[in-house]
Formats: structure tokens, C-alpha cells, sequence
């Protein structure tokens, strides 16, 4: 009897500082059943992360308490449940996996991040499982390629021969957080949010941020400068001050020789990267959505053996 | 008769966000008695300037009536007292003394900021009267080189013929407090102030940005990496970020072609400014100290003709 695609497999946790995405996937990789919730490590009670997955899997347990579980992102890190230390570099799907730390008690298995190390120390943590699992989708990012995650802290990420080689953070999100909460910009504007469909200010800042001198704690003062001289409305300031964030992100990773072939993430936000990108001139670059359910599936294939039986992808070869 | 060196002439006001300073001038600018209050135009109860400035000058007017006052700083700007327009570059003395605002009911003088229009627009409102205080110490100044005055918006101003002709804001102050006490790196470092000597962290930071591409929103995350990777202590996180973002203002100031020659404001803060400009070689910068009081005697000078007989002052013809 060949298994059936409704049969599960797998449970995958994407786990990261403000929100844990869990998903039940079956065979290759499919997704059966998926939950969102704010339990992020700083929300969980009492830091009961043993509660919190009891839950969360519980159902999905109940007919298979053997059912084999994995997940990435900050519960890996010093301040989750157990702490996976960061893999070397080069990473591939075969060292990650055999890096990979388990909570004994529920033999959850937890992805390490990576870390960079000598003159250019880095660190990411969850994007390499979406790293992995966009390599999974594109096998022309897996041959080589660089990949670009927007979000608090965007990772620009260099692929040759199904390895993660090199990376650089920009921490564009956190700053644009901050000043829009924090600083005066944000004052001067009514702090919002910026969900909104890029407009006509955010391409403005990407281009003064492509076309300025002067470095970026001076081009982020122009989003209060130009409304105070009378060319910019108030309103449109953190449209602004995001593109030119984003702009002077995309500037640097340009400048520094990578050239994005995907963009890995949240759509909205993916949008805004593509309209940067195309004021640069880059055009071509697709968008993958969240990869990080494929990524932790590819893992687990090389984490648990009797998983290989459950992988019908044709593309296991590719990453493999 | 001559006028005694301890006659009072003049009232001069530095008012600024958060901070008030008020000083009792003599001949020659000479500074008879000083005051520095937490009454920045934010935390005036009630908006009430009338109160906060009766206050104040109360007793130095007892005698005097009829002495002239006159402020710079926010208390200009929109949200202040009477809103002083900025004044055009480029500007000198006698242009900027010819706009003054004055607050009838006391007949205080205030001092407009300098908005700089086209390619890159730029405001200042308190620094300008900096600036002029500072070419009256110091005649090289005036007639040509670059000013720099560290701060939470830090100016870079171009000098040439005793006239402000062009100048770069850089948010160096605020980034730092908004990272320090509300992101990731401030969590990491347990956040606290940078108000002690600058140390080797600092000056790790200062060379970090010199040497590494990336751009800043790469460079700071650095601080964070750096310690994650076991290459610097969580406690000196701060000192680097500081360094990181003092470095990356020095090194896009000396690309842009601006070569400092002199320092303006807070000798510790000065110090860490000249501690970074020495790690790019350039060593031979002086620091002025705090200059406002001499540049509010040099606006006044024009503004108010009778004191001009008070003046003994023979740096007058300088900057007049």
C-alpha cells in the first residue's frame, strides 16, 4: 500500500520571537493543516514552551504519538527552549541536520541558525530553514544565486551548489520600527504603521537614498527636513523614510556585488523590496512567499529516515 | 564714563528641546551668571514660555527694565514660543539678525533656524547661533572650514567669508538613543548611557565602519553579531554601536568632502568625535566647547544698536 498525500507526517514549527506557525504536513512536504499564533518566545507564559507545544500538537499527535516533529527560528536560540548553537559555513541540508538539538522530553528536533565568522561576524536563526526550503522551489537559486528575506532583520544570502555560503544583515525593519515609535520622524508624522501598497513617497526615498551622498543617519534626517522646507507632506514621511531605508538596504547589497535572484517572505513586504530593486534597475527577481514549511521539511528528510519513504517531491534530488 | 566689565547688557537664552540655559551677558559678551534648567520648550508646564521666562530673567532685570533679551533654539521652531521662519543661505550676521521674531509682550528677540533648499534640504535652529559664536573665537574658522557640531541631530556646517553656506544634518544622537533603549542591541548590552570615555570598543566600532562596506543598517547589526559569535563582550556592545555610528558619520562627512577643522559643544561628546576623526587621520581639529552664549552677544550686536557701545570685543570686526 503506497501512503496516502492526507496521511501526516511531519510536524513543522516555525518559531520566532513574536509568532510560532505551525504546520502538519504530509507526504512531500504538502501541507495538511496549518495554525498562526502570537506565541512567539517573549509572549509564551512563564516561558511553559512544553505547554504551549502540547497543545499545539496535541490533535495532530493523537493518532500517532510517534509522529516526528522539527522546528526553526528563535526557540533555537539562548533564549528558547533549548539552545541549538549556530552551524558553520558553508551549510547544506546534510550539516544542518546532523547539527540539528532535540528537547528530550517531547524529541523535538530544533534547526540551529547559522553563524559567519572572521571579518564579517553574522548570525541568522529560521532563515536558513526558509533559505532551504526556497532552494527546494528554485532550482536555479540551489545552483547558485543570491536570496533576499526582508523583515526586522533582512538577510542578504549567497547560494552556490545547494549551501548557504555567505550572508549580511541589514537590520532595516527593527529601524524603521523604531524611528516611526521612537524618534522624531514618527512624531512629525503620527506614527502609522506601513502596510500600505508602496506609493509615490516610498520610490522618492529609494531614489534619494540611490542618488545621495552623505550616509544613512543623514538621509533618514531628510524625511523631517523635507516636510520642514516645505516639500513633503507630513503625512507621507514614513512612506518615505521607508524607501529610503529599503533604498540605502538595496544600495549597499548592490554595491557589495550580490544581485538578488528571489525575494523569500511576506508578500507585502516582497513588493516593496521588488519596487526598490526596480529603481536600481533590477527587475527580474521573483517571489517565493514563505518557504520556511518546505525548509523544515527538507530537513526532516535527512533527520528522520522513515520520512524518505513520504517524500513524493521529484525536487528532493536537487536539494538533497 | 565707560561701562564697567560687570554691567549687565544683555539676557541670552539658549532654548532648546529639553534643555534651557539662560545666561546674563556684560561687556563684551562676558558671562556674568549662568543657568541651566530641564525646561526645554517639551516640558514647559503648559506651554506656558511667559511663566518659565518672568521667571527666569525676574531677577536679572530688576535693575534694568529696559535689558535687551534674546533666545536661539526651539523655542523658535513651530512648537515653540513664536515661530522664527528659517532664514536663507547664505547667511551672515547681518542677514539672519535682520530676521528676527520677537515676542511682543517681553520683546524677546528670537533667532531663526537656516533651511537649506534643492538637492538636499536641510534645517538647523540653534546651531546656527553656534556657529557664529564660534567664528568669533576663532578667525580661521571664519573664513573658511568645516564646523561640526555632535548632537542628536549633529551638523556638519561649511564656512566661507564669515557666511554659513551649506551644512548636513546626521541623526548620530537619536539613532543611538532609540537603538539603546528601544532594540535588540540594547536588550543585548543590559541598555545604559555612553557618557564615559570613549574605550577600545569604541574605537573598534569607529574602524569597523571605516573598513567593512555594507551600509550602516549592516554595520550596527554588527553589534549585535559580534557578540553572538563570541568576538565582544554583551557590556560593550554600546561602546561599539557608538563607535559604529560616530565611525559611519566621519567616514560619509570626509567622502562627501568635508574635512572638519573644528568641534562644537559637549567636551565628551567632542572628545569622541575627535577620538574617530583620528582613526581616519585626521587629528589636527580643535574643540571649541559650547559656543551659543557668544553667538546670541554676536546676533544682538546687530540687533540692538545701543550695545554695540558695550562691545569690547576686538574679534567684532571678524564676524560683524
Amino acid at each position: 500500500m503506497s501512503p496516502t498525500a492526507a496521511a501526516p507526517r511531519l510536524v513543522a514549527l516555525d518559531w520566532g520571537t513574536t509568532s510560532l506557525r505551525a504546520y502538519l504536513l504530509g507526504d512531500g512536504g504538502i501541507v495538511l493543516e496549518r495554525r498562526a499564533e502570537p506565541l512567539g518566545i517573549l509572549n509564551v507564559p512563564e516561558r511553559d514552551f512544553r505547554a504551549v507545544f502540547d497543545r499545539i500538537v496535541a490533535e495532530w499527535r493523537g493518532s500517532d504519538p510517534m509522529l516526528p516533529s522539527i522546528a526553526s527560528g528563535m526557540i533555537g536560540s539562548a533564549q528558547g527552549w533549548i539552545e541549538a548553537p549556530y552551524a558553520s559555513l558553508p551549510a547544506d541540508l546534510g550539516s544542518v541536520a546532523r547539527s540539528l538539538a532535540i528537547v528530550p522530553t517531547v524529541g523535538l528536533r530544533i534547526v540551529p541558525g547559522l553563524a559567519q565568522r572572521g571579518r564579517a561576524p553574522d548570525v541568522m536563526r529560521g532563515e536558513e530553514t526558509q533559505l532551504f526550503g526556497a532552494m527546494a522551489q528554485s532550482a536555479t537559486l540551489s545552483s547558485g544565486g543570491v536570496a533576499v528575506l526582508p523583515g526586522t532583520h533582512a538577510k542578504w544570502a549567497r547560494i552556490a551548489g545547494g549551501r548557504v555560503e555567505g550572508f549580511t544583515t541589514y537590520m532595516t525593519g527593527e529601524l524603521f520600527a523604531v524611528l516611526a515609535h521612537h524618534s522624531i520622524l514618527g512624531r512629525l508624522a503620527g506614527a502609522t504603521g506601513s502596510d500600505a501598497a508602496p506609493g509615490e513617497a516610498f520610490a522618492r526615498g529609494v531614489r534619494h537614498a540611490r542618488d545621495a551622498d552623505g550616509g544613512l543617519s543623514s538621509l533618514i534626517f531628510s524625511a523631517r527636513s523635507t516636510v520642514l522646507v516645505g516639500e513633503l507632506r507630513a503625512e507621507d514621511s514614513l512612506e518615505y523614510l521607508s524607501g529610503v531605508l529599503i533604498g540605502d538596504e538595496v544600495r549597499a547589497g548592490l554595491a557589495s556585488g550580490d544581485r538578488p535572484r528571489v525575494l523569500i517572505g511576506e508578500p507585502a513586504l516582497c513588493a516593496r523590496y521588488a519596487t526598490a530593486l526596480g529603481e536600481f534597475g533590477v527587475v527580474d527577481v521573483d517571489s517565493l512567499g514563505d518557504t520556511a514549511a518546505a525548509g523544515l521539511w527538507q530537513i526532516a528528510l535527512h533527520a528522520f529516515p522513515e520520512l524518505q519513504r513520504a517524500d513524493g517531491s521529484s525536487r528532493r534530488s536537487v536539494s538533497a
